[in-house]
């Protein structure tokens, strides 16, 4: 693990790493010595580690929180080299989407050609972030909706590490087996007016996961809009189960 | 507005009432002098303005919050007379039911017997309450859920005073056009495996809500298996909106 560079603003430390081919951020309160929970946190499709969305609130959950929280460029996006397949499928995504097409069986088909290597990269920060001084090997939790959402299901089915996740805007094509396997508390989000996702699909989704703690939050809007408040409320939920 | 006992613990009064036919509680921090917002609390089916749910959020709100907080009986519940057509419905509703048929009708047919009568009560309440020293003529709040709910619809229709209301439990059948005049803040409890309401019932409740804000919280479990943390996220919502 490698350190590229290292800010600070608001009483928030935020560095910039690389692991192996892993570009990523590491934000944790200023001068954190002692071990605290981990969050990692996933970006959108088309994003990357230091989206708006992803930097508010990661500087909300180390500022608010006292948590530390990683995010790295998933596969094929941000700082990460784009492989000709991947491409190719972002293509005929965007091209059958203008034509009308029913997104959620485009939007599986692209998560599962990343999802593989996504679960490895997260598994690999985990083990070296925990080596950290100011981290350590307490509680982790995952945030992520949308593609976040695609690559932490197989994410929290495979580790056990992952002890409470926040989800959803996606529907459960592709997932349901997966989602099965999932047994950590979840906080699943839909928005009840998504032009990406069917309302059917996601509530289908939240049904599929195994967890015996699973609360979904729904509200009006559209893919991108939801409300503010459930950014505090995302925290109360990591703050309950990692803190 | 007649007392007629007053107690105290942990910090909360609690003080027995009738106003006219109507037998209530008011529950306020010990002490409180100044004005607060008010959260009326509506029971369920069966149960009274003591029924300990009821109880336990009361002086949570009140201890937690500084709310002022008042139950009432509903008509044909707790210490009011029962109508011989309000028994006649219920006898018939526990046969229908034992019977195997969808309670939804059922269920919005005994909460249609007493709607106008409690919206009534509620607003004359808020008018007494609220010349009280110590609750003033501050914003209020609604909370209820199964036929708290479906008493709850139609006042939040018809009362401007109240400016955040939790509901939930229930289902939409007699409530589709009353529920879209609704226009305040909702949060909308529905529990995922429900016994007495469909899944689909309570989804098609909250879409007909007409409130720009309003978040449904979906729970795994049974008709009276909301879980605590709801109501932290309850106390926290009002606070928000009230405070």
């Amino acid at each position: 693990m490698r350190f590229t560079s290292q800010t600070s603003s608001d009483g928030v430390s935020e560095q910039l790493f690389t692991l192996g081919e892993i570009p990523g951020v590491l934000w944790t309160p200023e001068g954190a010595a002692d071990a605290r929970p981990l969050i990692l946190m996933g970006h959108g499709g088309g994003q990357h580690k230091q989206a708006p969305g992803v930097l508010a609130r990661a500087r909300r959950f180390a500022a608010d929180g006292g948590f530390a929280v990683a995010a790295i460029d998933a596969p094929n996006h941000g700082d990460r080299p784009k492989d000709e397949r991947f491409v190719q499928a972002t293509t005929e995504f965007r091209t059958r989407m203008g034509s009308g097409e029913n997104p959620a069986a485009l939007v599986a088909a692209l998560h599962e050609l990343v999802a593989g290597q996504a679960v490895a990269d997260w598994q690999a920060v985990i083990g070296a972030v925990q080596e950290l001084d100011g981290v350590g090997a307490g509680p982790v939790g995952y945030w992520g909706v949308s593609l976040g959402c695609g690559l932490g299901v197989p994410l929290l089915a495979a580790e056990p590490r992952v002890r409470a996740a926040v989800l959803g805007l996606l529907a459960v094509d592709g997932l349901a087996e997966t989602a099965a396997q999932v047994t950590a508390p979840v906080r699943f989000l839909l928005q009840w007016d998504d032009h990406l996702v069917s309302r059917a699909g996601g509530l289908a989704l939240f049904d599929a996961l195994a967890s015996s703690e699973k609360t979904l939050h729904a509200n009006p809007g559209k893919h991108g809009d939801v409300p503010p408040f459930e950014t505090d409320s995302a925290l109360r939920f990591f703050a309950r189960h990692l803190g």
